[in-house]
């Protein structure tokens, strides 16, 4: 078996060396909030932290956003944190802010350096993906570049579709999140993200959602989805399994794949 | 989601309730070697117990045939016996008797009344498929009609076949195993399972071997699959996992797919 691509930072794997990586979200709504988060999830040991800045009530004061930013990053020690502003339509939380405020605080962010990665999703105007893509490359702070369906799981071209567009502006990850409705849904993200695997060079992050998509959270790795999102303190999306379980599962699972 | 088809006998449920019910092989070459694999096994409460009698060096002689499912029987306690000459092309081993002994020695042993299952292979003469059919319906013993391939996985058509063949052919359980060549082989298997478990009415049993294929071991159930095998001493196909570490995966898997 073809192992999956890594996620990497200037060049280097991220986390200890299992595989997948384990990210685990930050939903705090104050940076009290967020510490305490960190302080129940970092002894867990996940890989990356995402946080999820659509969570945060500061998220138009760009200044908070950075001490907020630098707070979690020196707790964080070394643990890589991504930062996302999840779209109302792709299930993030209501923000305050209008877009272009969105990317002026992601530009600040990277421009700043307090964080390693920045996510963006596909659906978003061009120009917009491209000045990112631009402003976070500057400041080699790496892109994922997202799409996310809550209502179900569209074929698997459009799926295919979504990989490559990522890949094709430029992402260094790509990431694709959908939801089920049958257990086959959940075959057709896998296939799709197999398929990626295959034919594009970047990393790429997958999941189904919800009850079902679960079984993806925990063998998506063996299909080419080099990280999981696992619980913490609180989850972010539907499905997502506590970390100290998901990796009991995934020990079991690797060992038996792989035999090791 | 709709639950697989429980497997039952004399329309009771196997098992305590769990699901999928989790099968341990016995492949002992004597009857001593066989107790203790009991010995070993049974502390770890499997649902059901598959002897694989083309271990056992006393294939050809049916009276410590029929001794020997009797001690098996006394010592499982309610455990029900599976029976299964797996034959040469299929995964078994090689057997110093015929074909029409080994259809003798189940008949002997359905007569006998001392296992609750059988198993054949859907690729016996039809003739045999039929007599069997007749002798365990006879007996009240249920009958599983099964398909191995471990040179590959055929396409998903084939399986849909195989799996309705055992239902025409009037199996109580449809059994289908093959070997993954690439992941994308295991998806294909678990499509063909979820396939059978909308368009059949008989229970299923279903796994993609080898260490890929573990997948399907842990999550064939959410696909129409009723049990799995798990090793309790010594392992009958590659990629079985160890009852406990199975049962410990089982158990996170429900919890997140139904969240209970």
């Amino acid at each position: 078996m073809t192992p999956a691509r890594p996620l990497t930072l200037q060049g280097k794997p991220i986390g200890s060396g299992a595989f997948p990586l384990i990210i685990t979200p930050l939903v705090g709504r104050t940076s009290d909030a967020i510490a305490d988060e960190l302080a129940a999830i970092l002894p867990k040991k996940p890989d990356m932290l995402e946080w999820r800045i659509d969570f945060f009530e500061a998220i138009g004061d760009t200044a908070r956003v950075i001490d907020a930013a630098r707070a979690i990053r020196t707790a964080a020690g070394g643990v890589p944190v991504l930062l996302t502003r999840r779209n109302l339509t792709e299930g993030g939380q209501p923000v305050p802010i209008t877009e272009s405020a969105v990317v002026a605080m992601y530009t600040a962010a990277c421009e700043a350096r307090c964080v390693e990665l920045i996510d963006y999703e596909l659906s978003n105007a061009t120009e917009d993906l491209a000045r990112l893509r631009r402003v976070s490359a500057a400041a080699d702070v790496a892109m994922v570049m997202s799409y996310h369906n809550f209502q179900g799981t569209p074929a698997g071209a459009v799926l295919d579709d979504k990989f490559a567009l990522a890949q094709a502006l430029g992402a260094d990850i790509a990431k694709v999140a959908v939801m089920p409705r049958d257990p086959a849904d959940v075959l057709t993200l896998l296939a799709a993200t197999y398929k990626a695997s295959q034919t594009l060079s970047i990393p790429l992050i997958s999941m189904s959602m919800g009850g079902l998509g679960s079984l993806s959270r925990m063998m998506g790795w063996v299909y080419g989805s080099a990280a999981t999102f696992a619980v913490g303190k609180s989850s972010s999306a539907p499905g997502q399994v506590a970390i100290d379980e998901l990796r009991a599962v995934l020990a079991t699972v690797r060992q038996a794949v792989l035999g090791r």
